[in-house]
């Protein structure tokens, strides 16, 4: 039914996987005369997910997480894990083999300062670091008197026998109807905010810029239509794009027409070289190392600046937002569905979270418009809904039995909207603690919903209305409240973020961020509340002086009433509420009114405080 | 009735004193050679408040601004003034003489890159400048081709004729009853923390450090009983304190032991020389770049480093709490009587702002604990109450008229506290505007006051709860929600902070900080609500995981029930407010039971929600 690869709940990585390698790739650095080597989880793009053949730090260690690193010396290694990720680095990691040890704090740097070797010199392959963090390992390497040396040919990809080959899915144009902007009126105003970052150019690295950029859709990475290449765009608004040629059609090269010349990705480096004299604008934390180092060697003159593709891609033109609508509801469909399904079919207590999170695909399967699932879904019942991270997998499968709580978070990707949802549903009858702590995140969620705010006010000001109904019975949840999400692309994208820290970027209309407050009971259940929602043009309200942003929804599926406690909320939240199911009623029952999943709906949606104050 | 310098609304400043004194400063400049000079705002110890001496930017531009500066140069000259001085800066400043440029944004070192003349060198005195405010003037003034020059000797004390003398208040020991901890206690303590920080001794310049960790008091800046010198502390908790002798009495030698030696001020240059080969802390933020300097010439190390008496200072402990609520309630005691002279007598309309100003002062002159008024009492009516930082003179003076509001923002000076109160009170019959803006101010007292969070919340993450009533209505205030308060010391200190910016220090227990939400009608009206409340310990709630953190109140007096529009309060926020009004009565009560205050008092504190939910 899907034309997109489904997921997988394979156990992947383990001990195993290190017990395996580990030797083949010593053999490599023993052949290359280096007594190490640093091993990031990021590939050439700093992609969050992976293309298989970068799986680099999996391959090596075993360990399968979505952020760590590790090194290996002669006579030791490391895998550095964060807190999210403790017990399953016990899990995955031999730890005969390599210690486990913790990726915050003084992290690698110190590690290295601690156990290098004076006098060694343990490698790097620049591509894959970013040239902050690069420096940050230095240093702890010095303090030991290694030496950082960077080499050609990464050993893990010469030691990797059966590595995959880079992917290499055909470009599509994306059209103008999805953008609402041409690729020339783009490259127009970024050129504008490339000279006015003093640069005569700027090197992008980032695939989800390129995909903007240039209104190109990709295959490179699971869940994220990006085409992985390089870009060089001038100030004049020409630019080229670095991409292997068989991944370009003709359709592709009549779409970025005479002011876009077209160059292998091999070629990168003959580019960079090219800039030799010029400013150019490159962004520390999306370009590598390697990128800095060949720009200063062709003695460019490197200017540090925020890729200047970030902001106007966060801010989402009108016809991006009524796509963003669109495919909303389009997903709405599918999602209402499959909670009429977890409603009735899933109580029985004979399903389980594969089987559940397969039902999800197969309804969104059923939507023409459908190019990919935007992650791998999550589908957590009672103790495994409690990991805010969890991937379902064979070894972890629990069936829905009644008596707890089942989370699912999932989204889809459509050529004019990518989705992200969660909801969390009773199976069989919640108690009153899941009744109380599920209102008390509905009642963070709301308040974040109905915030106005004048311009200037970033995530990191707003966070706490998400968290304070939490905080006052004495609860709180281990994550941020909101990420930025993209139009067709990543699923998370910044610089936008709703959350305790690194979240002052100001919020601009058009952005488009998640509201997912959540509580999280650690062996029993996960509770969370997520809807994506836009910031608004400033508006007057009606006796004020300052306009003021906000927030428009944009998800519509409906929240469970059976674990919502009327009583908790104020008049202004049971409003919205009920505002919102009337919200969920007008968009999706028409995609299936006159079935039961109709009949369920308009049950689902009744108001619980009948007239609105 | 006092015995400190009473406030003074005389007319300071003023184009004449910029007419009168320019030529005089170029004289001097022309006489050293110089062609220009930088006046900044600060004296040399970085002071809010400047002892008379120290108004070396009034002195020479007229302009007597809270922050500020000015450059002169042979041809032209400019003043800097920031957002809220805009109108004041062009009352006090002959533009004929002095451009008026904006000081935030590209400020001083811009101003310079456009206007100083290539080859020209222009002077500053760098015990008046910290370390990097003076590299960013070096790199304007580098960019225009001049050159920055340090004097021996401030060309305007050089041409001030009749400049006051610097103060030389005699120093007090503060007893351990007051400060709860002795000075050989906190010296082992911050020697400790300067070892932790790597170094072997620490500069401590700031006056506020300096009293708090000798466990002294003095007088040499109005409103704050700040002792003015230098202090080294060692690693081993030894210290050698740098002041006056004149100020220095037999029991104060006797107080400080022997552990810490005493040495002229004059001989701290010495001081810093004799740490040649030490690593030596110092706090960019607080040192001069003199400092800096000195050390570097002597071949300290300098090791960059927040005063390490700036945290624990701002943490009091359980002696200064006990402290603090006592001055208050004292200090309540004279704010009620005030408040019920400005319900009656004031309300004829034959009252002033300046004689409401005096007469609080002798309200409070009464108490014979009170040692100085925490800052000059801003005392506004109308108009002039919608300027957040306004101060009375005899120019601006407005009779207290039937048909607005007057906002009273003051505080005591005792010697377990310092106090910081603003309340708002109506002048004949308030109006419908006023009772709901004066409301949505006192629903975001509530919710901040309200407020649990877990350890590491900062301000910059709570500053959204008093402002969102107001967001919410379209409306804002223009200044930070809360600032710390210091223990019979600054009426500013940090490094807390509750604000949009600038604000990402936790709250720890112990740290009193202000609440103080407003709103301002330009032209009309102003309104504040401001108590002092401190963190509490984490504290557990019942049902909940996480130990909380929250505020208790220090501030005792009546809000005024005219202006409250109940039907606009949640009943959480109604039976604060009457648990609040409970707590002045009992507190305030007994001070002023038996009399008409006392009476008027009963009924300012009754309930208006009846039976709290």
């Amino acid at each position: 039914m899907t034309h997109y690869r489904p997921q997988s709940f394979e156990v992947k990585g383990g001990p195993q996987w290190g017990r395996d390698h580990l030797p083949l790739l010593r053999a490599k650095l023993a052949e290359a005369g280096l007594d190490g080597f640093l091993i990031p989880h990021e590939d050439e793009y700093n992609n969050e997910y992976l293309p298989d053949c970068a799986e680099r730090l999996a391959w090596a260690t075993g360990f399968t997480g979505s952020a760590g690193a590790a090194v290996v010396l002669t006579d030791r290694a490391a895998v550095f894990v964060d807190g999210r990720y403790t017990v399953q680095g016990r899990e995955q990691v031999d730890q005969s083999l390599f210690s486990l040890e913790d990726l915050t704090g003084a992290g690698v740097s110190g590690w290295l300062a601690k156990n290098a070797v004076a006098g060694s010199r343990i490698g790097y392959d620049a591509r894959l670091h970013s040239p902050d963090a690069l420096d940050r390992l230095k240093q702890g390497a010095k303090k030991a008197g290694a030496e950082l040396v960077p080499v050609e040919i990464n050993p893990i990809d010469a030691a990797w026998e059966d590595r995959p080959a880079p992917p290499a899915a055909m470009l599509q144009p994306h059209p103008s109807q999805f953008t609402g902007e041409d690729h020339a009126a783009k490259r127009t105003r970024i050129g504008e905010a490339v000279a006015e970052d003093g640069a005569d150019a700027a090197a992008i690295t980032a695939p989800a810029s390129i995909a903007w950029l240039f209104n190109l859709r990709g295959g490179d990475v699971m869940r994220s239509p990006l085409p992985l290449g390089a870009a060089i765009i001038r100030k004049d608004g020409t630019a080229t794009l670095f991409v292997n040629p068989e991944k370009v059609t003709d359709e592709v090269r009549s779409h970025l027409g005479n002011e876009v010349a077209l160059r292998r990705e091999s070629e990168f480096e003959a580019g960079l070289n090219e800039l030799s004299g010029s400013k150019v604008s490159v962004d520390p934390s999306s370009a590598s190392a390697w990128v800095f180092d060949t720009l200063h060697a062709a003695d460019a003159e490197i200017v540090r600046r925020r890729d200047p593709v970030a902001l106007p891609k966060a801010m989402k033109n009108e016809v991006e937002l009524k796509g963003a609508a669109a495919a909303h509801v389009r997903d709405g469909g599918a999602l209402v569905r499959f909670l009429h399904w977890l409603d009735t079919v899933a109580q029985s207590g004979e399903v389980d979270e594969i089987t559940a999170a397969q039902k999800l695909a197969a309804f969104r399967g059923e939507i023409a418009e459908l190019r990919d699932i935007s992650f791998d879904t999550i589908s957590g019942f009672g103790a495994n809904g409690a990991l805010p991270h969890y991937r379902v997998s064979e070894a972890s499968n629990l069936m829905l039995s009644p008596g707890s709580l089942y989370l699912v978070d999932s989204g889809g990707q459509y050529p004019d909207g990518t989705t992200d949802v969660t909801r969390t549903v009773p199976i069989g009858e919640p108690t009153a603690e899941m009744r109380e702590r599920f209102t008390l995140v509905l009642k963070g969620h709301i308040q974040l919903a109905l915030a106005r705010f004048p311009d200037g006010t970033n995530g990191g000001q707003l966070d706490v209305l998400a968290r304070l109904p939490l905080y006052m019975a004495g609860l709180d949840y281990g994550h941020g409240t909101g990420h930025g999400v993209g139009s067709f692309l990543g699923v998370h994208e910044g610089p936008q973020r709703i959350a305790k820290a690194g979240s002052d970027e100001p919020l601009k209309p058009g952005m488009i961020c998640s509201n997912e407050p959540g509580y999280y009971k650690e062996g029993e259940y996960g509770i969370r509340i997520e809807n994506l929602i836009y910031v608004t043009e400033p508006a007057k309200i009606e006796g004020g002086e300052i306009e003021m942003m906000g927030f428009e929804n944009l998800t519509w599926a409906p929240i469970h009433k059976a674990l919502i406690d009327v009583s908790m909320l104020t008049p202004q939240e049971c409003a919205w509420l009920d505002d919102y199911h009337a919200g969920v009623r007008e968009h999706i029952l028409p995609l299936v009114d006159g079935t039961p999943v109709g009949e369920w709906l308009i049950r689902a949606c009744d108001p619980v405080c009948g007239a609105t104050p």
